[in-house]
């Protein structure tokens, strides 16, 4: 991916009621696999490494609530700030943090582009953030967009249809969002109360007050909105998903176990996502931390070394690094390929007992290990 | 409810190929907790009584899969029609059977009202099919309709922002719809084959071709369309839901056993949807019936007869002509309270060999009955 020339930060709106969702919980702060919405917005703004700052508005009562989810999940970057009663007062709040000293806030370096994200959209992924961005700083504005699934209708004074649009002309507007920070701050800046009271739209105050015509993305289906109960199904589902269905085989350099890593990812490829790699675990592979970054749980790591524990060890720091575990369990397998030409295994009972000890220790952090001994003939071909 | 006063029929288009889905499988098809998405939509309108014809709507190539899915569940009052390429000439062919003699179907009776939904919305409830129908019937067309999620804009040429609509005048169209058969049919007749080919919306139709403003009436959040595979996710989960959250407490008239029900009934009520009645299971009771079509999987059984069986067939039988076991697999968990002052119960040892054989012999009908021995001491207060 093309790297971004601007220096860019990010507000979250995350100050809503969540009142279509029939819930006491606001919507961004239910948990999806006991990790609360917001929580997995703000990763995936996280994972993007060129995003400098990122601004969580909440409402004054949610404060300490957003502070201890950004401790919990070792959220890095993250400023929690105080929201407004509307959806455009808060993110102009976000916006004030990059432009004027404040008493509750110390100043931010201002960014030449700002991102805006609903904290409620929890599948945001870096190439539509690029795409708005990049856009943002030739256009001044950007937003993502996606095809209207319903068609749109006017209703008369009297309950009826007064006319309905032309599906093809119209789009959603979704987020994310981009702007020139000067053009944005300058639009909230002089917009009407009544702008901040009623209106939701970024773009359009933009066009209105700085004649900024935003251009428009294509995004993904992914970018949808979490608005009511079926969507925390929807998205709960998607999470589960993603957790079962990636797996990344790590086997060291040598040619024999190679090449079983290499079969594996060939018989396993068409039912689950698969990367396979081979590292010397002793080196920090950066790589594999991209791997990690990519919210892959499940390992499988394949040797036929002796002393197997001690080179797992590097992989166990590198995972807690990354904060990974805290998130999710971590599912380890070892492999200890015994490869020989007799029937006794490589690996003696002492190594056994320690392994078994490191995978009770290791719990604790929640990175469940499995050990598997498979013992294999190696049968030269001429 | 009030009763509808007048004939009634549905048109289910399920003609789509669900590409939006991203899947070999068109989305009406799809499995839902293993039964295919458009039976959950026709038994929507199955459970309605004032709805006398049902008709699917299906591209010729699924004709065959349709008819062996309303075999399968057992759907009654529904005839299986071929659909057109697009989503209106579908919808004409439906229409069609009301109206034409056709060499593949039979002409059925003519309703005043006619309902059009999707086959990929499962969840309309028999409230908002009444609301449209008694509007329809008043203002010759009407429609649900739902809040807009997203702000909804034009781009330019340049794929840039034109304008933003105003959220608060504009409403998503959904389904259910409903139209004077005349209407509907009328507009049909005389539209453009440009608007067959490249329309979607019935109230637009009806407006352009009979000057009818269909009366709008909101929805609730079910309506919503599959359309994404997110979509079918949250369906499943509701479903899920559904089967789980849902018990139904049956006892027999005698006081101290209706007593126990009752108790069961407050104490669950707060975690679950609790239905408790006490009747005489030999009698084939109406409020039963509307349980059973009411969607309710689990059942509790109690009794203190000594011949727990005899009674507990009756309900079985009952269940099994609702269709229900076909669906999903019941639970059914009989509870034989032994009520007396000494330690020895009341039901034999024989009677408990019964029940095992009784157990296996149903859940071939897939029906899972458990059963639950309780001894419990009656203290006479004086």
């Amino acid at each position: 991916m093309e790297p971004v020339s601007a220096a860019v930060s990010a507000v979250l709106p995350a100050g809503g009621s969540g009142e279509r969702l029939g819930g006491a919980t606001p919507k961004q702060f239910c948990g999806l696999q006991g990790r609360p919405l917001v929580s997995y917005a703000v990763r995936a703004m996280e994972r993007v490494s060129w995003i400098s700052d990122i601004i969580v508005v909440v409402s004054p009562e949610n404060i300490e609530t957003m502070k201890s989810i950004v401790e919990k999940y070792g959220h890095k970057r993250v400023t929690v700030v105080k929201g407004g009663i509307t959806r455009h007062r808060s993110i102009f709040n976000g916006l004030k943090v990059f432009a004027e000293n404040q008493s509750s806030n110390r100043l931010l370096q201002k960014p030449e582009v700002v991102i805006i994200h609903d904290a409620v959209r929890p599948f945001v992924e870096e190439d539509i953030l690029l795409k708005v961005v990049t856009a943002a700083k030739e256009h001044g504005a950007a937003g993502a967009i996606r095809p209207l699934v319903s068609t749109v209708i006017a209703s008369g004074e009297d309950g009826c249809l007064d006319h309905s649009l032309e599906r093809a002309r119209y789009r959603a507007s979704e987020m994310p969002q981009a702007f020139l920070f000067d053009v944005i701050y300058e639009a909230y800046q002089q917009c009407t109360d009544h702008d901040l009271d009623y209106g939701t739209e970024c773009l359009h105050l933009a066009l209105k007050y700085c004649k900024t015509n935003a251009k428009l993305v294509e995004g993904t289906a992914d970018l949808w909105k979490v608005t009511y109960k079926r969507d925390l199904y929807a998205a709960e589902s998607i999470i589960k998903d993603n957790l079962s269905q990636q797996i990344c085989i790590i086997t060291d350099l040598k040619e024999a176990v190679a090449q079983v890593g290499f079969l594996l990812h060939e018989s396993l490829k068409s039912q689950v996502k698969v990367e396979a790699i081979s590292i010397s675990l002793r080196k920090n592979d950066s790589h594999l931390q991209n791997i990690f970054s990519g919210e892959c749980y499940n390992f499988l790591c394949i040797n036929d070394k002796e002393y197997a524990t001690e080179e797992i060890q590097q992989l166990v720091d590198m995972l807690e690094k990354s904060n990974i575990p805290l998130l999710y369990p971590v599912i380890l397998i070892l492999v200890h390929l015994s490869i020989s030409e007799n029937i006794s295994f490589s690996i003696g009972l002492e190594e056994l007992t320690k392994i078994k000890k490191f995978a009770r220790e290791v719990k604790k952090k929640n990175i469940l290990v499995y050990g598997l001994l498979i013992q294999c003939k190696v049968f030269l071909l001429p």
